[in-house]
């Protein structure tokens, strides 16, 4: 037998995993701050949902995993959050609207590996079915600015609309057929520049005209209320009108520190139908790729479930692999941990006295490990020293007398006798 | 298409997955209470290592979900988190012992369906890889002791020793082939009672002598100690020895107010080698299925590595699916929460500036939604009160003046009008 991992799977060794559950945790508080409850939906799907029109489409399918049961049902990988809760939406409908969940878990992607890309990884995210009001866009906004603020990250948010995109390229008569394509071309405008956006664009056959009122639109620049002044006198068809109303109501319910209108973001994805947003590391030169982001997707779920009913819905999904890999660039000073433990007993010749103690200190919420090897002090400090424990504490037979413990500072050396009360003062 | 899980998986609703939460949390806080750290390992494995031979076997074997990806690899589902540990142990030669991890996520199993048996299920492990002392085993108990006692819930920890049964068997005379059969029956002492057992290892052609004998030794009454000094009469082989010096040992680190020592109980697994563990809710007639269960498994991971090092293990093994049904049955009283907002503000003609004073609020820690439907304050009440949300907030013109907003408390009815400050006060 060869010892490895799946391809496209990895360990995450405790080092790494406590770095990810803090991100984790971080974000798990702040959805719930903002009165987001937890759903949990399986990992295994009947292939059936997973491949409904509307759900992933193709392109995902292809990378969807799938076996059957030993009922030879058809099954498959859940391969994001969101087809999931549309089933759960479905099946659950006197649920009380509007519908705040988060979910945080695996999913599964039999895609080609890539620098960042893998076939498990997770997702976070936060939807809000059932509401059209722009308050619920300016929630998911606010989790965005009050994680990455938690979490001492500065980013930028991108934000746009859709109907906005929509209504520019219908005022520059650029045919509906041609939209979607030139909306794809529009998004990669930051990483490819104008004039790259502008010949893709003419390649699609829309005339050169057309082509440069659109270009003219974009690079408007300014303020974001500027650029919605700007675009009040520039578009005016009733697609456009909406976008930039919802834009203009969004943000006046936001703190705009970090919050930037950007119109040529469009984010691929077809099922968005209004607001949109991306969040990036502030200097994008040192990590370029998103952190977060989502938008208003008000059709997908009432198309998935062939239901005439209408459920708007509008959330914002967060990605642990790049949040880790910015945070590990530009953190680099803070000091990673092989361990949770917090403090380390060595008994001296008192192994039973020192369970207990180990136990008393546990109770006042300390994380202490004590020796269970039957090692020397000097093996017992090396252990502590390589797994980067940060206190150890000698107990001795004298210490027990006195009730007063030695504890040792590993980054100074400095000792101290101290009682229990105070190693806990101490160490916390 | 048919709306409808996979066959044996489940969604868990906000209120379910509330108190399925707040369980995995105290058993990660307790972990860590202990210097366990995490471990995370994927769910998508090799299936030549999970059917490795001293994996988990053929009856596992058989449930066990297998596919390919696009490049026809052979992939399985976990099917605990046990073979991956020792997966990871072999790819890390250089990891410093003792290693002590633990690991909460889920398992997949292809098995029949039967009350509480689910084909995707949650595991909850800890295990210490490298120590053979006892002081190990106890951490495991302790964390047993302390997480069921934080829970608010009597249980009875029933410990044993595997090295100690296999004595007695030895004592007795039975042959040493017929022994792990034979173990098996004793395992089901407490289920069907002595006659049914002793009839059964009669059946596997075990002369009567040997198996009244055996019986004689299982039925010794007394306290832990009691007991104790009883085995020191009745067997002394050396196997039984040494199990009956790891047993007084062990106890010796422990508070022993709910650990009872149990002759009988084996663990059916044939991987487990000394201490073995159950913990069971303390009235069985209320619920009779283990909450928890453990032991020693000193050879599993070099077996299946094949590898002439020894990596000596102890471990405990929590089942979120019974502690939570347990849970449900005996603590009624506990309000079901079907969110976790703890303060639900609604906007009169204010919604601009409810939406920021919500997000005031959130800065002091709490859990605050705000109206996102544009409602009334009537409906707005009857949402909060269907979710179960216990305060919520009303915020006129006037209130805006004043600074001073009228809180509801929505079991009591009471109604004050508080400051921000005063709010975070009465709902924290």
């Amino acid at each position: 037998m060869k010892l490895m991992n799946a391809r496209g799977t990895r360990d995450f060794c405790p080092e790494e995993k406590i770095i990810r559950q803090d991100v984790i945790d971080l974000l798990r508080r702040t959805f719930e701050l903002y009165g987001f409850s937890p759903l949990e939906t399986p990992i295994i799907e009947r292939f059936e949902v997973l491949s409904a029109k509307y759900a992933g489409g193709a392109e995902i399918m292809k990378e969807t995993f799938q076996f059957k049961d030993q009922g030879k049902r058809n099954l498959g990988l859940r391969y994001d959050l969101t087809v999931p809760l549309a089933r759960y939406v479905g099946m659950n409908p006197t649920m009380k609207m509007p519908f705040k969940r988060y979910a945080i878990g695996r999913v599964f992607r039999d895609g080609p590996i890539k620098t960042g890309r893998y076939r498990e990884f997770w997702q976070c995210d936060v939807d809000i079915v059932g509401s059209k009001k722009m308050t619920a866009d300016a929630q998911c906004l606010q989790i965005a600015q009050r994680f990455f603020s938690d979490l001492g990250l500065d980013v930028v948010i991108e934000v746009s609309n859709r109907k906005l995109l929509d209504g520019i390229m219908e005022s520059c008569e650029i045919p509906p057929e041609k939209r979607m394509a030139a909306v794809l071309e529009v998004d990669k405008l930051k990483k490819v520049g104008v004039k790259e956006v502008q010949k893709q664009i003419c390649s699609l056959n829309i005339n050169n005209a057309a082509v440069e009122r659109l270009m003219e639109i974009l690079s408007i620049d300014g303020s974001n209320f500027e650029k919605i002044e700007k675009l009040k006198e520039l578009v005016n068809t009733k697609q456009a009108d909406e976008g930039i109303h919802e834009m203009q109501e969004l943000l006046t319910y936001l703190d705009e520190k970090n919050i930037v209108f950007n119109l040529s973001l469009a984010r691929g994805l077809s099922y968005y139908t209004g607001t949109v947003y991306e969040v990036f590391y502030k200097d994008e030169k040192v990590f370029g790729s998103s952190l977060s982001g989502g938008g208003r997707w008000d059709n997908m779920i009432g198309e998935f479930l062939g239901s005439k009913k209408e459920f708007p819905a509008v959330g914002i999904s967060f990605g642990i692999e790049p949040i880790t890999a910015v945070l590990s660039m530009v953190k680099k000073s803070s000091v990673c941990k092989q361990t949770v433990t917090k403090l380390y007993v060595i008994p001296i010749g008192t192994v039973n006295e020192s369970v207990r103690l180990a136990e008393e200190l546990r109770s006042s919420g300390l994380k202490v490990d004590v020796d269970i090897m039957g090692r020397g002090p000097s093996k017992n400090m090396d252990y502590a020293n390589k797994l980067g424990i940060l206190f150890v504490l000698f107990v001795g037979e004298d210490e027990l007398k006195a009730k007063k413990y030695k504890l040792k500072d590993m980054a100074s050396g400095e000792e101290s006798m101290l009682t229990v009360a105070g190693i806990v003062k101490k160490v916390k």
